[in-house]
């Protein structure tokens, strides 16, 4: 086996977080970075901007982990009491630092703004603290030990949070993980089942030691991940990996996400792609232009919201739309063709249903959703009843209609 | 003054959600809910599928709250441990409820599918434990006491944490919170201005005694929030909203959100309109077709990918596109001005631009964006130099496009 695993914490301060009022992305960040060299997170705090409070955080965290990441409350503003709770966590002072106020001075002097007489207290740290640069950024962050632990302060603006983590955290924890270290991480994406099937499916391997199976799922897609330690831990991974591809084939998305795997089939196939959307309104278009180099591929599309639009730029026959309505199969099929004659493409594909809340009928409740795939041999059509509310329907509607497009690429 | 604030804390628990394999949404939106009636958290921690840790940490939480709201783990598989921690935590045993296996297998025959044996486990509470029904889902949450907190379990899917906050929590927490409570919560939004500009525009009035201001900022968007308690709180809220509408007139948003602001004033004005998207890809159609009921004045668009669906679908010459490029004025212009014509609506918008990480050149780089809005009374153009990678640029722009059709429905 390999040495013991460096065990992980996060701490993000702010009162705008713990209330609620915006999002930490910061902490999510780090974990996942962290786990990508096997470090892996097992507890994350939010406080918000109260010193006491604080430094108990930092204490109690400094008291279960090797390593502890905080970020935010480095700020110039009076909220700002990281700093002062971490010089109350280590019973040190605050300690004025020349060197950082006078690269601060020169940040502001170069870009012709004086320095606000308050940005001050950004050169005060915790004595014996290792100072942190902060190349995108005013505030500095620095590193303390309290018990054994190391706890690293960071800015709490991402993009800066980004930097100093990649400057002085990461190597640290590579260093911390060891020489000897040997573990592996793998992951296999699905779509087409429910999480419990697959769960079902993977039973017997996630009973096995030394092999730690995760599963995700959202909107569909079910990503499984592997992990492991100690000697062998690649081969083991690889080896669990392939089984759980063959297992849980032909569900495995080549891609890790539909759209990147729709791309990577076009790509493959060198074949185009055209959407039409209505109740999706755009959405498997934008999911797809998000894939960089899809342009290659991609044409484009038309969303028909209105049954105008079905007619006018899709050759949807107004009889069509009167006899079978909107939400319907030969509907569906009329918009895949009509889509891949008006752009060209190799493929055309549609989604037509009923998202809800409004426009549900006995015969069509929200959730009945008609798609079609159109290519040269032909057209294939697919139809579902989903569950969920409007924007639940939307997006697995678009998995649902990227998937079909997957499937009828895959074929040989 | 009011009687005491009821503390709240917030558990988020999964090994995909320590270890930053996911994002956890569920922590955010039950403070931002719990923040509007008053209840603002005061800690949230996030613990692996670890039993024992999860123990502990219901434990060290009902020792410092009144309220404890855990999400994720009562799902069927193994690593859904939730309520076996549960019961450690209160030192009771879990106990197997009738009712809940009935209308689970209710639940799974109406589906026409066969419940899974393992399912079965979701149908144990710790023995005391109120049932918390999950109106969307299959797995039932619970409400137990410790220590004079009590602790509410809601499923970790959000659509059904969301249900179930609204029927079991929230109405809770309103209780809790006591009649005598006097606190008032107001918020505004507005596009156009950047956060600092916003936050100076404020600093009065964010001085001023028992008046909380949170600014939070994401791809343009600035929300303002009023928080203010004791006694006449709902009057000086009303004014210090009024004050903010004031100050930050006219980059305030009709509707909490561009799209719902654009859907709002199309209403009001009885306008119909069409989007030709390049960039976005889709975007900008997908959040108008977000908005419920949008339906009766979104018409739809074209996605023009490729340059072939702007000359075909649009009617932008080609000698245009040779000339200025996809990416210029004359070809927004031309955009905005074919899709209003091939949807016989009364406003086209229209977005082009160079996304990256590829297609940027030194005359026009990646970030370089040309949006128009064509109506009755001719075309606007707008250009923008937007900074940030590829998917900040695609969303930024769609906001932008958005705005620029409110903007030209602002005006008498």
């Amino acid at each position: 086996m390999g040495p013991d695993p460096v065990l992980l914490e996060t701490i993000s301060t702010g009162d705008e977080l713990v209330r609620g009022r915006s999002i930490d992305t910061n902490a999510p960040f780090i974990a996942e970075r962290a786990a990508r060299i096997g470090v892996l997170r097992f507890r994350h705090t939010c406080v918000g901007d109260d010193p006491a409070a604080l430094a108990v955080a930092f204490r109690e965290a400094a008291g279960r982990a090797d390593v502890v990441i905080v970020t935010g409350g480095l700020g110039p503003t009076e909220d700002d009491c990281t700093r002062r709770a971490a010089a109350d966590a280590l019973g040190a002072e605050l300690k004025f630092d020349e060197a950082v106020f006078a690269a601060m001075g020169e940040r502001f002097r170069s870009r012709g703004i004086a320095m606000p007489a308050r940005n001050r207290v950004q050169a005060f740290f915790p004595a014996g603290s290792e100072i942190l640069a902060n190349a995108p950024g005013t505030a500095a962050g620095f590193r303390i030990e309290i018990g054994g632990a190391s706890l690293f302060f960071l800015s709490g603006v991402p993009r800066e949070m980004e930097v100093m983590f990649a400057e002085h955290v990461f190597p640290a924890l590579k260093k911390m993980r060891g020489a000897g270290y040997t573990g592996a991480y793998r992951a296999v994406s699905t779509f087409g089942e429910s999480e419990a099937t697959v769960d079902e499916i993977l039973e017997e391997i996630q009973r096995r030691e030394n092999l730690s199976i995760g599963l995700t799922a959202l909107l569909g897609r079910i990503r499984v991940t592997v992990q492991t330690t100690g000697p062998g831990a690649a081969d083991r991974a690889d080896a669990a990996e392939a089984e759980i591809r063959g297992l849980l084939e032909p569900f495995v998305l080549e891609a890790g996400t539909l759209e990147r795997s729709v791309a990577a089939l076009l790509a493959k196939r060198n074949l185009t792609l055209a959407t039409a959307e209505s109740c999706t309104g755009g959405l498997v278009g934008s999911l797809l232009t998000g894939v960089p180099g899809i342009s290659a591929h991609y044409l484009g599309g038309v969303v028909s919201y209105a049954n105008s639009a079905k007619v006018s730029l899709l050759g949807v026959p107004e009889a069509m739309l009167a006899e079978h309505g909107a939400v319907s199969g030969p509907v569906a099929r009329t918009m895949a063709e009509g889509v891949r004659r008006a752009l060209g493409a190799d493929l055309g594909v549609s989604v037509t249903g009923v998202a809800g809340p409004g426009g549900g009928t006995a015969k069509k409740p929200v959730g009945t959703v008609h798609f079609a795939v159109a290519g040269p041999d032909g057209v294939r059509t697919l139809y579902r009843k989903l569950p969920g509310d409007r924007e639940f329907v939307r997006r697995f509607s678009a998995n649902i209609a990227l998937d079909l497009v997957r499937r009828s690429l895959r074929k040989p």
